[in-house]
Parts: structure tokens; C-alpha cells; sequence
């Protein structure tokens, strides 16, 4: 029986090597991204549940701006419940689950093919239902996860995604480059993050609600920390868009409710310190985050990362300090990261 | 000065009427719809703010399921901060802004109509920024609405949407007399659910978070009514699909954490059901709202409203209940619905 927490943790701290060990397959990724060029599809249809989906917002940027090209999360209900008539000749499908078995994914990845669309499966197991089902199938080679809450598995999505868009847009080698130095980066951060996470965390031990804002390439971020939060700390935490954020929820703001704002070097970088600037006047503890968390004033408390080469790497390094908080919180509220309450590591819900 | 709140109430009572109003103007928006459908697009693009983005997620599942096209919410910022190179000469652009003034949403019409995108505004001022900056404008007509919380605009939004998927169908006409069915619907059950609203909503003044649940058409409404309760109630409400219940947040439910689920009468019934009673063994207590509320087992509180003709059209008629229950909460709590602190009617911010 290990500590509470362990193998979160030991994950968590694994990642760089999850990564680098991805990188080492770059060509495949490389081949399956001229494919979809080839294609020159009408939509990539992104679809994948949790951490999955989380990375899927990842995928809509990438695609987006690495690739010039028009990249979605598709609704699965609609194809699966309600059986709509779309043609999808013209789309490539990316399927994203960690352990291939949850069935709608599944599902929807079989009527995709039936219909005529390219249907890509990136899983960690390139033995399963859904690599099955999928005419291409990547692995994620995060190695096993045994913690609950996904962290390595959820980075090399990220990756995954990364490399095909890049591939997509004949630029797979620079990506793949780039992001080997994001590996080192990572690595080397993550000893003095961990110390400053559990500074910080204990802060927050009882903190039932808070909001993490991000925009653009961080939205990612902002769904993926949410969830490690909830999951994990059992913390209400709801992510929303920077503009989000202006359009309502501001009012549920009040003194001492949290909100982590993750503010990264990019174009949407005037936009997220904007609304951080608002939820602080409204009352808000900040909570700054990503590369830029220097830029937000009037913070509370800051986890920043290093600045990686291109904006489109910025969200494997800045989850990594609201993954490293989630785990050192749940710790100093007696939860076990690894074996959340009502949780199971293959969710096989519709 | 009126009664805190008195705005909102009058806003939501007037829904029939707002949308018996639109529905004179059907003859436009089927025009518009046979438009889109000529064009036969690769994609419709869905944006908006708050509430119009909740009203976006409708219109993915009304262009799926009535007509056949792929739509999906498209990012804003993709275009307007990263300038993706994106080819979107087929594809058609459905903007959603009560006022016509948001900004981002006016900058990215812009660029998407130099791009050759096909562009439709559907506003309640058609004269504003962004009707001029689409090529075709509808209105609303919900008429003024002056609580800074939306009731009919949105209404009307989804009626919009329902008819332009109509109309993109060839079916405008069975759409159009739907919907009128709804109205009156709508109007009969006004009363008894106010009644019932006020009765369990202070029950639930000192409730700080809650989840919203909802699927396929439903999640337009699970995102609405957990907006309405952030604006106008200070709680933290997260929408939820019910499949993303079970990919981690139902880690963070204990004991007396209430779940407001939508249950109607379509395919995606038994997925909802599934998910409430997992928040029910979690210790969540249920608010059971929907068509088909009944079906929920074990809720502690029940909302129901009337099944309309088509699941397509339940949204109507279901967010109706989450208004009225967000309009006799805040009351209860002393909160001015009409007023929420820190927001303003028209949000210009990007």
C-alpha cells in the first residue's frame, strides 16, 4: 500500500520522462499528420471525455493555429443518441481516451468510419476497443498510469496533438524539437514548484468553490486544472474563459473565493490579465499561474513556469503547477489524489 | 424604482408572448435557413457570450438533428487574437448578441465575412454594430429587456435557431407551428411553476455550489439555468453533460450538495437518469426538472413542465423552470435580479 497520494505525485513528476519517451515516435505522429493534410479536411472532429476532452480544447488551437485548420469538439449525443444525417466524408476524426474503453467514444469512432470519415484513435492502450474500432491508431506511451487522476497520460495528449498539427502542417521536426526542450524545462521546474505548491497549498484547505480562467491555448488548462481540482480536493472549481468570466459568473464572486488565473505569453495575454484584474476588484484571492503570472497584479499567491518557445507549448508547462497544487491540497486535507471517493480509472458511463 | 427582482420576473412571464412575436417573422428566418442550406456548408459557426453561447450549444443539436449539418461553437479568440489562417469560404457564421454590441463577437464577424464566410447576425437591435458588420440580420424581437439577467432574449434565441435549422431543413412551416404550440404551452404552465418555484426555492438560500445537468439538446439549458443561478443567486453553478458527471466531478459531491438535473422525453434519457442517480448514491440531493422530471428517482424537489411535440423544442420550455426557480431564489436570498453586483447589461469586454 503506498501513501495516499503517491502515485499521483510519481506521475506527476514522471512527466518529462512520458514525454520524452513520446518524442522518440515523432515520425509516427509525423506520418498520420501528413495524412490529414492530405485530406485537406472540412472539420476535425475532436471527442473525448474528462482529462480527454480537456485536451481536446488543446487540439481545437492547435489544429487552429499551427495548422490553418478548422478543428472542433464534436458532440457525441448527437451522433450516438440522436443518430443526426451529418456527412462527415470530408472529416477527420481524433479520438482521445487514455484506456481506449469508454464507450461512446467507441461507438461514435465505429459510426464515424461507417460514414466515411478518417478516424484517428490516440490512446495509451493501442490494444483496445477503440484502437479497434479506428482506422489509425497512436499511442500515447505515457506508460501505465495507476494514479486516478490522470496527469501524464493528459501531457502527452497535449503532445499528441501537437505533433499531428505540426505534421499536418508540414512543420512536424520543429514541433518535435520544441517540445523536447519542453521536456527539460519541465524537468527542471519541477522540484522548485513542488516546494512553492505545498507552501501555498495548505492556504486553501478549506475552500469549497473557486474558478480557473484561461483563454485560447490555456482554456486547456483552465478545464484540466478544474477538473484535477474537483476530482482531487473535492473543490467546486469551474473553468471558464477570460471573457467568460465578464459575462456573468463575475457576480458570484465575493472576498476570499479563489480564482487561479493562468496568464501565459501570447496574444490572449491582455484579455486574461483584464478579467483577473476584475475578479480581484470584485473580492476575488488571486492565484497566478502560467509563464506570465508575473503580469498579474495584486496576486496572492503565484506558481509561474518558465516560457516555453511557442506559445502552443505554454499549456504542457503551466497544468503542471495546478497538477502539483491539486496534489499537495488533497494532502494536507487527508484525500487520497490516487483513489478519489466514487471515482474509477476506466469510466465505462454513457 | 421596482421591486428588487420585479424586472426579471416580468421578463421571464412575457417568454409567450416574446415568442409569439418572433414567430409573425418566420417567413425570415426560413428565407435565411433556405440560404444556408443552399450553400450547403462545411461548417456553421456558432458564437456568443453568457447566455447567447449557452444558446449556441442549442444551435449545434437543432442544425444536427433537424437539418443534417455539422455546427459547433467556434472560438472566438482563434480568430481575433491568434488570426488563424482558416479556410471558411463554406462556411456559414450564426452570431448571437442580445445588444449587437459585444466586441470580440462584432471583430470576428467582421473578419469572417473578408474571408468569404457567409454571415448572419440574429440580435435584438438591428441596427447595432454587429448587424451591420453581417451580411444578413434577423431580430429577436423579445422587445426591451431590461434585467441585466436574460430570460427572453434567449427564449428567442433558441426559437431563432430552431427556425433557421427549420427552414435549412425545408420544414420552416411545421417548425414555425411547433413553436407556436410551445408558447402556449409555455404560457399555461407559467403559473402553477412560479407557484412551485417559490415554494422550494429558500429551501436553498444558503446553498453555495451546485452542478446542472443536462444532455444533447438539454445541455443549452443545463448551461442557461446554471448561469442564472451564478448571476442572480451568488451560486457557484457548473453545467455539466451527464456523461462529464462521471469523469470526475461527482468526486467533489457530498452529502447536500444539490444536483439540478434536466430529464426530457428524447434519446438521451436514460443517460441522464444513469447520471442522477450516481449523484444521488453520492449523497447529492436532486432538483428533478424536465419533461420528464417524474423518471427521476428519489429527487428531493421536482420542477416539472409539459412535453412538447418535438424533444427539439424542450429547451423552451424547460429552461423556464430554472428562471423561475433562479428569479424566487435570489428574492428569498435578498439578491436584485434585476441588478447582480459587478455586471452590466451590455458587456463590451473582449
Amino acid at each position: 500500500m503506498t501513501r495516499p497520494g503517491a502515485l499521483f505525485l510519481s506521475e506527476i513528476r514522471g512527466q518529462p520522462h512520458a514525454l520524452a519517451r513520446l518524442l522518440e515516435h515523432d515520425a509516427e505522429y509525423e506520418a498520420v499528420g501528413a495524412e490529414i493534410a492530405r485530406r485537406a479536411p472540412a472539420a476535425i472532429r475532436l471527442v473525448g471525455h474528462g482529462s480527454s476532452d480537456a485536451a481536446a480544447s488543446y487540439g481545437v488551437y492547435a489544429f487552429g493555429v499551427l495548422g490553418g485548420l478548422t478543428a472542433m469538439r464534436d458532440s457525441i449525443s448527437l451522433t450516438v443518441y440522436y443518430e443526426a444525417d451529418l456527412d462527415v466524408s470530408k472529416s477527420v476524426v481524433i479520438a482521445l481516451s487514455q484506456s481506449g474503453r469508454t464507450q461512446d467514444v467507441v461507438e461514435y469512432v465505429a459510426r464515424m468510419r461507417d460514414r466515411g470519415a478518417f478516424t484517428v484513435a490516440i490512446t495509451n492502450d493501442p490494444r483496445s476497443a477503440l484502437a479497434v474500432a479506428a482506422e489509425a491508431t497512436l499511442s500515447l506511451l505515457a506508460g501505465p498510469e495507476r494514479s486516478v487522476a490522470a496527469s501524464k497520460t493528459y501531457m502527452n495528449q497535449l503532445a499528441s496533438l501537437a505533433l499531428l498539427a505540426g505534421g499536418a502542417a508540414g512543420k512536424a521536426r520543429k514541433i518535435a524539437d520544441g517540445l523536447r526542450r519542453v521536456a527539460e524545462q519541465m524537468a527542471e521546474m519541477l522540484d522548485p514548484l513542488a516546494l512553492r505548491a505545498g507552501e501555498i497549498a495548505p492556504a486553501f484547505t478549506y475552500v469549497e468553490r473557486m474558478f480557473v480562467i484561461g483563454r485560447g491555448f490555456e482554456l486547456a488548462t483552465a478545464r484540466e486544472v478544474a477538473l484535477k481540482l474537483t476530482e482531487t480536493c473535492r473543490i467546486a472549481a469551474e473553468p471558464l474563459t477570460a471573457t467568460d468570466l465578464a459575462h456573468g459568473p463575475v457576480a458570484a464572486i465575493e472576498a476570499l473565493f479563489p480564482v487561479w488565473a493562468i496568464a501565459s505569453h501570447d496574444e490572449t495575454l491582455a484579455a486574461v490579465l483584464e478579467a483577473a484584474a476584475r475578479a480581484r476588484a470584485a473580492g476575488a484571492t488571486l492565484v497566478a499561474s502560467g509563464s506570465a503570472a508575473a503580469k498579474i497584479a495584486d496576486a496572492a499567491f503565484a506558481l509561474p513556469v518558465p516560457r516555453p518557445s511557442r506559445p502552443a507549448f505554454a499549456p504542457l508547462l503551466s497544468v503542471v503547477a495546478g497538477q502539483l497544487f491539486a496534489a499537495a491540497l488533497a494532502r494536507a486535507k487527508g484525500l487520497d489524489a490516487d483513489r478519489p471517493e466514487q471515482l474509477t480509472k476506466v469510466t465505462l458511463a454513457q
